[in-house]
C-alpha cells in the first residue's frame, strides 16, 4: 500500500508529499470526502438513482449542493450521468468502475463506524 | 455489511435512514470526512505525531483548523491526546483502536484514488 501512495505522491527530500495541494489525488479525495460527497457515493452503492431520489435519501442536502456535489464527482470520473430526453428530462446517476472502487472502502469505513456506535455492538 | 448498517440506522417505514441527521454514525462520519479530518487520520496511520508535526505534514491547514479537527476526533474516540508536562507542554496525538479501525478503509480509499491517478498505473 505504501508503495502506491509513494508512486502517486509528489516526492521532495525523500518524503512523500501526498498531503500537498499539488498532489493529484488530493482534489479527488476532497470531493469524495466533501460535506455531501460521501453520502452521495454511499447512496449509489446498491443502485443508480434519479436526482430527486438522491435528494430525498440524503437528509439536509439542498438541490444546489446536490447538483454541485454530483458535478464534481462526475468530473472526477466517479459517477456517470444519463439524461433521458423526456419532458421533463429524467436524469439518472450511478457509480462508474472507479466510483465502485472508491465507494467500497468508503462503505466499509461507514459500516465500521455504524457497527461501533450500535448499541447491539459486541465489539 | 447491510445488516450492520441496518442495525445502526434509524428505521422508518422499513427503510434504513442512515442518511438522516439523527443517525448516530452521521456525526462521526462527518468528522472523519471533514475538510481536514481525513488528512489527520491518514497522517497518523503509521505513527503518533506532535501537534507541530501534524501541522507541517498537512499543507494548507491552519493552527485553528487543526486544533478544531483534533478536538472533534478526540471527542469521537478516534484519536488519543497526550500532554507531557514540559515547558512548553508537548502534545502528542495518535490513533485509538477505533481510529485504526476507521483509518484502515480510509487509507485504502485514498490509496485506490492515488493508484488510479498515478501515471504509472496499469489499472
Amino acid at each position: 500500500m505504501t508503495e502506491s501512495v509513494q508512486r502517486g505522491g509528489v516526492e521532495a527530500e525523500g518524503r512523500y508529499d501526498v498531503f500537498h495541494t499539488d498532489c493529484p489525488a488530493r482534489g479527488v479525495v476532497d470531493h469524495v470526502t466533501s460535506r455531501w460527497g460521501v453520502w452521495v457515493l454511499i447512496s449509489l452503492r446498491s443502485r443508480s438513482l434519479r436526482f430527486y431520489e438522491l435528494r430525498e435519501s440524503i437528509q439536509g442536502i439542498s438541490e444546489k449542493m446536490l447538483a454541485q456535489t454530483l458535478r464534481a464527482l462526475v468530473q472526477d470520473g466517479l459517477i456517470w450521468r444519463e439524461v433521458e430526453p423526456t419532458t421533463p428530462p429524467q436524469v439518472t446517476y450511478g457509480l462508474t468502475e472507479f466510483g465502485r472502487d472508491v465507494g467500497e472502502p468508503l462503505t466499509e469505513m461507514f459500516d465500521r463506524i455504524t457497527r461501533r456506535l450500535s448499541p447491539q455492538s459486541t465489539g
